[in-house]
């Protein structure tokens, strides 16, 4: 949020990049409560006190509402890379893990999202596929660095170890979000059975 | 399905049981795609070519189909305790890993409803609470009682493994749904790196 005459100084543009934030923000709690398939561009815009139409012209459709809410997720931690080949994959892991506990509600939109989408049909489906193809890619090399490192002792095939460590997050996630069970103890867990550090 | 001369013979209460039986697998196929939330039992008196009164003469709300759609898995495997304490947790689990290769659009279902059910507010809420506290506590004692038995060599908390299991899994089975990838070789890796075999 931007005060009245800072807007007013940057204009138009400050004026959009704000109002589709503040859509952005509340399509990720519509879509966490409702999911994708559930949730309306009508809820939002009775949500935020809008009509129908200043919505639409923000987000013509759902789907394109979808990809900007998508879009938050995977440009906020560009460095996540770098921290693993500085400290190790798992205080990686183990830090966005921790990172996460302060943001349930996206938290959940995104495992709702990625349940509905494993459906061929659903608008995301293509979204998900190439997600875990991106995160498993990325992970398989950090894994493999940490053992070249001798961080790590685990001999197996580090693409599987990287799906596992993936899909694993995600279901330990989901019961971190049903009853509260701790996903950092859960991930430490698991990271260090799957990966045996030295 | 009873044929129709059969269904004549056992009067009415059978074509009650035979057509709750199609309902509730139409409601599994529409909550599969459009999730619980954005299902309705409109969508499923159509796709059955059924008024809609029909379908709420034996599911007045759509909370109780729902009720009907989980019972289904509930009571699906009632031997599971007891194929454990024969043949091994491992074994037992990677069992139920393949035979759901074969009912991909039920996993969804319960993949999808799991994930919208962790809203506090949610009508399965308290069942997927339920659901989890009691697959860990059965998972926790057969992985006691393998320990015992000199099957396994992990000395971790059961029940902190039995958590790890229950969740991992449900993460492994969404990544199938979504790409294919190979839900038996993940969880085998899983429980193995986990529960390390004798």
């Amino acid at each position: 949020m931007v005060d009245a005459s800072e807007s007013a100084r940057r204009g138009p543009y400050a004026k959009t990049a704000s109002r589709r934030a503040e859509i952005i923000a509340s399509a990720t709690a519509i879509f966490s409560t409702h999911g994708y398939q559930g949730g309306s561009l009508r809820q939002i815009a009775r949500q935020l006190d809008l009509g129908l139409t200043t919505v639409m012209h923000h987000f013509p459709t759902k789907v394109a509402l979808l990809a900007a809410v998508l879009d938050q997720e995977d440009s906020s931690d560009p460095d996540a890379e770098e921290r693993s080949r500085r400290d190790g994959f798992i205080p990686m892991v183990i830090g966005i893990v921790e990172r996460n506990l302060r943001r349930q509600e996206l938290v959940r939109m995104f495992s709702i999202i990625s349940a509905e989408a494993t459906h061929p049909g659903h608008e995301a489906h293509a979204w998900l596929v190439n997600r875990y193809a991106a995160v498993t890619a990325s992970y398989l090399d950090l894994i493999a660095y940490d053992r070249a490192a001798g961080r790590i002792t685990t001999d197996r095939d580090p693409e599987l170890l990287a799906g596992i460590v993936v899909s694993g997050w995600e279901g330990i996630q989901i019961r971190w979000l049903a009853d509260g069970t701790d996903p950092v103890e859960a991930m430490r867990t698991l990271l260090v059975d799957l990966l045996r550090p030295a």
